[in-house]
């Protein structure tokens, strides 16, 4: 089932509400309102992060209403008049909003979201828009991450018992497809989107016969098209492997069969895969791949293949689905202008923590490339009504220290958010995984490998246009004083 | 919507299913099996866990089936016989299921739910569980920890927008409700399960309005009981705090309230927290309250209050949402028995990993409580068939160092598990989560402090009876050996 086809109108921060009656109340209802989505920091200390959610959010904000259950559990909250119940009774999307597509390239203080709305409307949807992000860019980005470690070897996202609950198993499994998995363990997640599914067998198996030997013998025969066999419920090189030498050489070797594989799940992966490697080679058994799994994640496979672990393909489970070294994307939600008689007021917000200050006003994002060498050279956020002519040289500067200055000369400027509502109407077809998975590989293909490194990567430069640091500055100055 | 109302069958990891067919023809299709959950460690390495998820589980395990659409899809793997499709669109749950009831405090290596039924039917639920278990054990334990660290004031869960999934925002509002949250900011977590949903305003409400002032006093106008006004937007002790004060006393005092409150979502809270408070205090607002948040966890409220913070509530979100400083609970699904001619054949996992040997048998958890202290003193695990009396002295001893004695006299011994399925039918009634709540709290009122301490705890003993003990060590003996 689809999260659209799922009711999850009140899946929402209960402050959504009262700020909502208190709009319609005092005037604010119907003027309208311009947000951005966007994120502060990289998880993992990398270098970016990956796009991802966005069709839940479609699927969302396209049926998004109060039936009547929701408009009786308000009633009895006792905060909420007649009133302004019968207007949410109607309540539906009928704004615009602008994103970045799924398996973009996307970093920090850049708005991937933006949403120009009446300002309930627009209020409203915060709290889901931001859960849809948060969750799949930080499992899309930390899978990226995985499969760039594995560095060509094929990784299965294994996490489904391990994840925070139904929806993490499943629309991880997509967001980690998206970010470079090859497959999943989790059925459903290939039922509904066409996420590669697969998986063997558990050590239950094994346990479930009188003997290892006749547990793999008997699935060897079940399933003689390459058959993966476990091979640490006893002991590995003692048993598990002999035993599965021997049933491949029995079951699968008379068929004229040699796909097949081992999967190891626990001990020192290095040390027994080239174990493993050797016993399988002198059986003659050089077609047999080595699988590994068992808390993996980037820096452990990296280390594994430093060592010369003899894997072919990898399962990843707890590390990936929850992004354990780091399991929270601080994706926000900030107001940026609202419209008067028909005029663009810009807003911000001020922190004593510099890096929460926002950036106002509605605003577009270029990504500029170097004609040269196809790589991204740097972003550029402007105000909506700005156009980078790409035909000229432009002088990028940065907006903490602007004496830092860069002139671009011979590049393509990009524009990243697209339109997905106009009017309430869903303008954008989402193109299914296995195409967001491609767009992701080649959108990380015109990243500087500086970009891409796990540990301090190259700082990628997210800069203003003149027009918005100046705007922004003499914002800071005025409002920074006492309200 | 209810868990149990999404058809979410195929939640499961792929390999339950190429087990299941070779289950059915390999002739242990109908042979009686018998799995156990149960945890290796405790999050944030405290001294318990909280169990929680049952509902779910028992909600998924009622109407467990197979669709056509899901037929259909097992059908296009190309890995399924049509004998065993049809097989599969007859599948029903039909074992039997013990369990510990939700909110009860539980420790590694003991079983939380055993699970008795057909090999193929025991193998499937296995993902569902696990991922119910470990999601929301790991919110609730969180919770507890936070709640507790909080010392008495009320902690509400804000993190819908940071949680991993859908999901992971509900049932961890829930969860978090459970392990001692006093509520949540996420509204469908009170509808669908009556966990109290509260909250006032964001940022962008103040931005909104052309002043500070004007959003405070407007806010004022429309929840005059009680409001909460967030004083961070601009400079909280330049704008935030004299504005709430001229809001509260221009709008409040004249109207005879008294109750109101503010909320610091960022910058030092210590020491704003103090400021603020003298402030209030000078303007004779000694009801105002004090809420506070910004990635708050049990050691950083454990500081604050330790400071001498001037906190009456706490806010806390995506650290609570997502446990992120320990964000997976590995629970595991182990095969303990099988039953051949009437006979139950134990079955035991070896690993390198001594932590990882499991505890073979259909077993029973016995905590066995002083009758003089009323406090927990051990649990103790047994074969099924084993009763423990009472009446007289019992001798526990550790199973890792045997020489470790203690006799118990003066003790009662409750069983934890209690039965939740018999013969694929549902004999438990799940209780309101205010009553598990209820639940969760008397029984940490049974642990020693030393158990509840957050660094270092006492280990808790989980004792395994001596024929328990002596069955595991034989088959560890003759198993451990090449098969």
């Amino acid at each position: 089932m689809k999260i659209g086809e799922r009711h999850l109108t009140l899946l929402c921060d209960f402050y959504e509400m009262t700020m909502g009656r208190g709009y319609y109340h005092s005037g604010i209802r119907d003027q309208i309102a311009y947000f951005d989505v966007f994120y502060r920091s990289n998880p993992d200390k990398g270098g970016f992060a990956i796009a991802a959610g966005l069709e839940q959010i479609i699927e969302y904000v396209k049926d998004l209403s109060f039936d009547d259950e929701d408009i009786a559990y308000l009633r009895q909250k006792g905060a909420f008049d007649e009133e302004f119940l019968r207007y949410m009774k109607s309540f539906r999307f009928t704004g615009d909003i602008w994103a970045v597509p799924e398996g973009t390239v996307i970093f920090p203080g850049e708005p991937i979201i933006t949403v120009r709305a009446p300002a309930i409307e627009a209020q409203f949807i915060e709290t889901f828009l931001l859960l849809m992000i948060n969750h799949q860019a930080l499992i899309a980005t930390k899978a990226n991450r995985i499969a760039r470690a594995a560095q060509g070897r094929p990784v299965s996202e294994f996490g489904s018992r391990r994840a925070q609950g139904a929806d993490a198993a499943i629309y991880g499994a997509r967001a980690a497809y998206i970010g470079g998995c090859s497959g999943t363990a989790c059925a459903i997640a290939d039922k509904e989107f066409g996420v590669p599914a697969g998986g063997t067998m558990a050590h239950a198996w094994v346990q479930m016969f009188d003997s290892e030997l006749e547990a793999f013998k008997m699935y060897c025969v079940l399933y003689p098209n390459n058959p993966t066999l476990l091979i640490d419920t006893y002991n590995v090189l003692e048993s598990g492997v002999p035993n599965a030498i021997r049933a491949f050489k029995e079951v699968l070797e008379p068929m004229g069969k040699t796909k097949c594989a081992v999967r190891l799940d626990s001990g020192d992966i290095t040390y027994l895969s080239k174990k493993i490697r050797v016993m399988l080679d002198e059986a003659g058994l050089y077609d047999c791949k080595i699988t590994v799994s068992n808390s993996l994640d980037e820096y452990i496979i990296r280390d594994l293949l430093m060592q010369g672990a003899q894997v072919d393909a990898f399962g990843v489970g707890e590390r990936l689905i929850t992004a354990k070294s780091d399991p929270v994307f601080g994706g926000v939600y900030k107001l940026t202008a609202v419209e008067k008689n028909g005029e663009i007021i810009p807003k911000i917000k001020i922190s004593e923590n510099a890096a929460k200050i926002t950036n106002p006003h509605f605003k577009k994002v270029y990504r500029l490339y170097s004609r040269e060498t196809g790589k991204a050279e740097a972003d550029l956020i402007t105000l909506h009504d700005e156009v980078v002519d790409d035909t000229k040289p432009y002088e990028l500067f940065d907006p903490q220290h602007t004496w830092k200055r860069k002139t671009l000369t011979n590049f393509v400027a990009k524009p990243l958010l697209v339109p997905i509502f106009k009017d309430g109407k869903c303008v954008y077809d989402c193109p299914p995984v296995e195409e967001i998975r491609r767009h992701c590989q080649e959108d990380i293909a015109t990243m500087w490998d500086e970009v891409l490194r796990f540990e301090n990567p190259h700082n990628y430069y997210v800069d203003l246009s003149e027009k918005l640091w100046n705007l922004k500055d003499s914002m800071l100055k005025s409002k920074g004083r006492k309200q």
